[in-house]
């Protein structure tokens, strides 16, 4: 191993020196034409591994960590000083490149200079120190940050955002504009609420306190709070022991792979997803008010499903008047190869909420129809409702993107990945199945088996790695991740399943 | 008013260059032994009001700001540049002794000088642009960060974090360790999950997503989001049209003021009200997992209860095995004269949670009991789980208050204030009724008629004041907030019921 990890670093050594267009050989094969420079001057060349991981200094400061924080999930213990670009640094010393990236939420790399000069601003310091109570007391510039950061890439169709903290209460904050917004279809424009809605409202009792259903899907993931949880169908540990609302789940496609073998089959279990669907709106108990849906089920293991199910998902919605989120938490901000995942999927009519958070480094919903903004003050409102400073860093996540055409370069970089990995999977297919993510990005997954065992076997060949479902490697690389990144990525799984 | 606000200015003027326990005269006959300077040399020496409020060029800012954010609840468009100690400044060039604080959230002054230089350290900087998904790779120095700023100031008996965004998600995480404790100690120790349970907590189904219950109280506040608004009882315009658990609620003792005329019918009172807590535990349909209650009711209208009630409710938890959550997100952080709120108890057990926010600039919730970490990983867990930035942050807010010993600061501002304020409510017996908040800090309400054209009012007197419930008056200064200040508030206050 050593021998491997010493002549990698001189692989990368020369990639970083190399001018555009040089063509790069590599030991396994890969050959690429490297069209651009690395985008971060003090990137490591390569991984380095010199201690187990976690190495001894780790390991100390783990224990004493574990005495006041939960340690049991933590993966690494990491160096954020050293980490730069695509690599990850412990506090041994070792440097990983990071193909996880936070779970997926670390946008254009550790350290990034134009991000370091975003956060030093006196605009970011200054909304550090004096945090607004947003929706009371915004700074002068909220508009202004909002339409030059937030609102500059909000999904085609849709022009407004309520901000939020994180994932879950994005998720959570679109449920209740939802139900609101069902409740005032349904009592008609300028109907007062009923001194009966009032009072029970107070008791959690319907009518005030109405039963209506956000409807998911199977293996799904919209977040760990009551609301988020009860749409969140992942996994058994995430949800056991926690009161849950009776909200329905329908079936998620169960794609077949390779796609172009098995293109009847996936069509008909698509359309019985969807009749499903439409039947579960039909039939159940109480109203639905939203369907929710990932682009990509990320933690559910990665599943994919085709732009037409999508399409009619969106049909079907609209249909039946129930409201349509995409939940784009873990999808969105360029990581598919295009800004927002569901761009994929060619929509006549765009979803009525989009969920972002993640890459975003700060969370909310987009929305477009104007009645999805309640008809008072103070129904859809909490003390901060946001934070300037991520929102500030988020218009600078994106000036970053813009400048370095980042979704361009994971769209690309990506293809070249996917094809790197299929080749990969047409000489070890014992080990990499159900190879998902062509025309992606960089959001690509297999199935291997003994799944955890190959992730640590990859921190020992210099890669952090993560997974996803019960057997998926979730590949979720930065934006910066180039081609030069993925052969090392490829030459390590290759070392890994070799082993 | 112009002559009020130029003579005002004068008299702070004085105050800002007296030396120390000079004895400052004011016009309405306020004289106090002013022990300490201001804290902040750049502070102004008042208010000053030139224009109405919204001003022009605030109006303008509003107007561009509703079109793609919900301006309905806005109460001023400021400018935190310009905003010092405890003035807040807005777009029109005023500039308002503010006593409502962010909704109750900035603990050390606007632009603090020791806040500026923790938010402008590398390791702050660095957090914003590296941010660590906190569960899985936390950085080298977290337990330090935790030690020396979270968990230097845990209440007694708790020595460990679990950390958050928010008000909202500390209080549903504290809510989701008290369901995964109870079913833990009901299923025995190191007892698997049943295929059972396993099976229906993946379609929100008993056992697995068991019917478990929190009790809360009435008029009580604990966030927005789908399990804390099941336990919040303040106003229908916070519940209506949402979903909401089937918990059950206690009343909280409606007190009589003053209180030393009213001893035997509200010990009386806070009897009956504990009698019905313990009647719902024993009663209700299902477990009642925990019950949780905010030291003083904040936005249920700053309702107090003895510490003989709290006790009463220690008792009565302990005794049915029922957790016991203290919601300190708006009471705790020195506002109440101790840094917890309920220090003031002198209880013989500690809270089993103890739930933390806004002045705090971070969020999460305390315990001690160890049981109360989850059996298994994964199971408390997301990705970010709070921000090391406003950890740090909070690290810095901790130091300031030790520095300047800002505890008993409020205290001492908080027992001359409510001196003066019982003074005035002797004088307009009609305007300030039923008040509260005796030996708690600057934690002190009352009520008053046409309470929102007050509120109003006093914006033209060049003061940001808040209200709480259906008539009371609020008050939530900073930590920073002195004699001289709390002077001059009492002058405006008079001015306003005078006008």
């Amino acid at each position: 191993m050593t021998f491997l990890l010493r002549r990698s670093v001189t692989v990368g050594a020369r990639a970083i020196s190399a001018p555009h267009s040089q063509l790069n050989f590599h030991r396994s094969g890969y050959a690429t034409l490297s069209t651009a420079s690395p985008y971060f001057n003090n990137e490591s060349s390569g991984p380095s591994v010199t201690t187990s991981i976690p190495g001894p200094v780790s390991k100390k400061a783990i224990d004493e960590l574990d005495s006041v924080f939960d340690t049991r999930s933590l993966n690494m213990i990491c160096d954020y000083e050293k980490s730069v670009g695509n690599y990850i640094a412990d506090l041994d010393g070792n440097m990983l490149l990071d193909v996880y990236s936070q779970i997926a939420s670390i946008p254009v790399g550790y350290n990034n200079p134009h991000l370091h000069a975003t956060a030093s601003s006196p605009e970011s310091i200054n909304f550090i120190i004096n945090r607004p109570a947003l929706g009371n007391f915004p700074p002068g510039n909220w508009a202004s940050i909002l339409k030059s950061g937030i609102l500059s890439v909000a999904p085609k169709g849709l022009n407004q955002v309520f901000t939020g903290m994180a994932g879950s209460d994005a998720i959570e904050t679109s449920y209740k504009a939802a139900f609101m917004y069902r409740r005032r279809i349904e009592r008609g424009e300028g109907v007062d609420f009923t001194s009966q809605e009032i009072e029970s409202a107070m008791k959690n009792q319907s009518p005030g306190s109405p039963d209506l259903a956000i409807m998911s899907f199977k293996k799904a993931f919209h977040g760990r709070l009551f609301g988020s949880l009860s749409t969140t169908r992942s996994k058994p540990i995430h949800k056991l022991d926690i009161p849950a609302f009776d909200w329905p789940q329908a079936s998620f496609p169960v794609l077949k792979y390779p796609l172009e073998d098995n293109v009847e089959a996936n069509k008909e279990e698509e359309q019985r997803c969807l009749a499903e669907v439409e039947d579960i709106i039909k039939t159940w108990r109480c109203p639905i008010a939203a369907v929710v849906i990932e682009p990509i089920q990320s933690e559910g293991g990665d599943n994919h499903a085709s732009p037409v199910f999508f399409q009619g998902l969106r049909d079907i919605t609209k249909r039946h008047g129930v409201l349509f989120i995409v939940d784009e938490v873990q999808t969105g901000v360029g990581a598919t190869g295009k800004f927002w995942a569901h761009e994929h999927w060619g929509l006549d009519s765009p979803p009525d909420m989009v969920t972002f958070s993640k890459k975003a480094q700060t969370a909310g919903y987009y929305f477009g129809n104007s009645l999805l903004r309640p008809n008072m003050p103070y129904r859809q409102f909490n003390t901060w409702m946001g934070d300037p400073v991520r929102a500030i860093l988020f218009r600078g996540i994106i000036e970053e993107i813009q400048r370095l055409d980042l979704v361009k370069n994971t769209a690309e970089t990506g293809a070249h990945l996917y094809s790197g990995l299929k080749e990969l999977a047409s000489r070890y297919p014992d080990k990499i199945q159900n190879l998902r993510g062509k025309d992606r990005g960089t959001f690509i997954a297999w199935d291997t088996p003994g799944r955890d065992a190959f992730l640590k076997k990859m921190k020992t060949v210099g890669v952090n790695i993560g997974g996803s479902g019960e057997s998926a490697v979730r590949l979720r690389p930065m934006l910066v991740f180039q081609k030069h990144h993925a052969n090392m990525l490829l030459e390590r799984i290759e070392q890994a399943y070799k082993a």
